[in-house]
């Protein structure tokens, strides 16, 4: 029997609450340079720190495998405990969802970048001279009014930073990947795009389109001095991913403030809560829809943010402004409170890295690892040990009790 | 190369002997109504000390996969070496294996109850009013006396307690998993019991035989006010398993006093030793035979008991029991001594649990964990780490010296 299939076979429908907190790259490493100590460490954390006195398990999770530092998408992929290397998401649909794109089952998403031609069609600059964000706002929507659509396929263009955007083609038979258009460097032409897999006819009619799509769209930028041509990348449709509900037998709420999380939540089905814009509204939401959902899923985003700007004391005050609100979130205690990251964005490195992110687990079951607080030192002496991400959700439905015993 | 190949092919004979001592159920989880305490905590263990402070390895062991629950089938299974996922174990089988009836491969055993049937053969009630044991046996004795052979297969038949009985059905060409003849509530028809795989010859055989079964034991039961019907359920086959020597190059024997852990140790091919009926005297006998095999499995129930009960006290006094008795298997050293559980039964959850246990490994080559005591918070900082159970015998073998190097 596949392991998969066991925990269906096994799983019982309790009414459990359960609550997953993430603290986006909350994982660090302790250097000199901070006193070696990471974030989590220094900070000052006295609810957190009630919270495992009052008996918690904690452990560390590798996000995809030992050594991968993972992206957005397959880092909460693999905390949603869908394997990332099963269910991959190409870049397309990752950069679409940033931007708040609503992607349907099928839909092919590519992330593109202006880029500036030469007479003979030459890539000269690949970033277009790095145009600012409002032309490339007026180049996308000159673009949108002038392609709507390209046979029977609907074509949606929306504009991002700088230089960069994301067209999304929705229509019947197509599929990712396709190659990219882009050449890698300058000096080189366009690339006709290519279906990774030549004898799949979905791949073909999307590469066809890419095609169409170019031939459409070069003369609408013709006159622009920079910007008069595109690379596209990442062209993958949204991948099928069974549901969140289906496989776990819980229902499923998202409470983020970003786009990317708020799609990456919808990609497995969970159901998007809008409004709250901190993370002491997030909690008060989540008080108050309580009894609507069983599965709460938290983001916050500025441990990640601070991590990526090399900024400790800003990463360490993040949690601490965490901490602060905890109380608002115990106030409706869940049955099952996982508080963990989905990677480690390392101070030191001003990145996302492959180090475990600490992970911490309360309920009626969890037993006590004796531990003072919830720190990577100390949760590499916990009970949960190292694990792969994938089977978080499966130990917190565990603690819910909804599973059945494995055999007599 | 499969990792089973590998570890085949490296094996060698040592003479070494290796003892494998399962305290049944012994993790468990600190709680504040235990003084944040776990019995193996709080339990006073004089020798296990003596013996961890002379150096040991300690780690924690995952039954079967992250947050399942086993029962004593897995639980066991997956000690013994054996991926449960690979090789399952029905419930027919086990239940019989519990009653300690023998198995030989092919058998198919199922568990049944007797129910109670009205004029139309509707279930009213489906505990038949839960019958005394001793009218349980009155009327197994009598179908066995009635019905000993169904066409060429031989039908064997046991009373259990209460309403509760097991039959096997030896023959050629019999094979599970056969669905039951339990509807599952009252008011209901029996259900005809059905392959479980349509094409599959032999299911569909042992469907027919126990339609046969049923016509010929039901006018034998016709005349009983409550009992004049039963369910069948569980309906499997004793798999074919990889016999324990053959895989391990280990002659083993079993010292078990209850008999599905004799059942499930005869599972893999281990001989059992009978006789010993309390964990003293299983160590008396060990040190008798140490001459000869060369693994020696130990099973002691109590941990689990209690912890079943619920009775922190008496789990912690059942610890101390065995370690009381511990000096007179150390009398007769082994090579590689493991003293662990098949699972963790927490005396708050009154039952099996998917808590991975503490193990812990002492060899001439464990080395040293500088640990003072065997507890679960001690394991959680051991060498061995958190690893899944199957591998358990492979770490015991690779201690006894009897794995040669891979590779050059």
């Amino acid at each position: 029997m596949k392991l998969e299939e066991l925990y269906s076979s096994l799983t019982i429908k309790t009414g459990a609450k359960l609550a997953l907190i993430v603290l986006d790259g909350l994982g660090d490493i302790a250097t000199a340079a901070t006193g070696n100590m990471t974030p989590l460490e220094a900070a000052t954390t006295p609810n957190l720190d009630a919270l495992v006195q009052s008996g918690c398990a904690q452990g560390r999770m590798i996000p995809v495998a030992p050594g991968i530092t993972p992206g957005s998408g397959p880092g909460h992929l693999g905390l949603f405990g869908y394997d990332p290397l099963e269910f991959e998401v190409g870049r397309g649909v990752i950069e679409a969802l940033g931007l708040g794109m609503e992607l349907k089952a099928g839909d092919v998403a590519a992330r593109a970048n202006f880029c500036t031609l030469d007479k003979k069609g030459v890539v000269t600059d690949r970033r277009a001279g790095r145009i600012a964000t409002e032309v490339c706002e007026e180049l996308c929507e000159l673009l949108a009014k002038k392609i709507k659509k390209i046979g029977d396929a609907q074509v949606i263009i929306k504009a991002g930073k700088e230089h960069r955007f994301v067209v999304i083609f929705r229509g019947k038979g197509l599929e990712g990947p396709v190659s990219s258009t882009d050449p890698n460097r300058e000096g080189l032409k366009l690339v006709e795009a290519k279906p990774e897999d030549p004898k799949n006819a979905k791949q073909k009619k999307t590469a066809k389109l890419i095609a169409e799509f170019y031939k459409k769209a070069l003369p609408v930028l013709a006159s622009h001095p920079k910007a008069n041509g595109f690379l596209m990348r990442g062209i993958a449709h949204q991948p099928e991913i069974p549901s969140f509900e289906q496989r776990y037998q819980l229902k499923p709420a998202a409470l983020a403030v970003y786009p990317m999380y708020k799609g990456l939540a919808q990609l497995v089905g969970m159901n998007k809560i809008e409004g709250p814009q901190t993370i002491a509204e997030q909690c008060q939401r989540y008080v108050a829809e309580f009894d609507n959902y069983d599965f709460f899923f938290l983001h916050y985003k500025y441990t990640d943010k601070y991590g990526e700007d090399g900024n400790f004391e800003a990463k360490k005050k993040a949690i601490e402004d965490f901490d602060a609100v905890l109380p608002i979130l115990l106030g409706k205690k869940p049955d099952v409170l996982v508080i963990t990251g989905d990677h480690s964005t390392p101070c030191a490195m001003k990145g996302h890295s492959w180090h475990p992110q600490p992970v911490l687990l309360h309920s009626a079951c969890s037993g006590s690892d004796k531990l003072d607080r919830f720190t990577e030192t100390g949760a590499n002496m916990g009970s949960l040990g190292v694990f792969e991400a994938k089977y978080l959700i499966r130990l917190m439905q565990a603690n819910a009790k909804m599973f059945d015993k494995f055999g007599a």
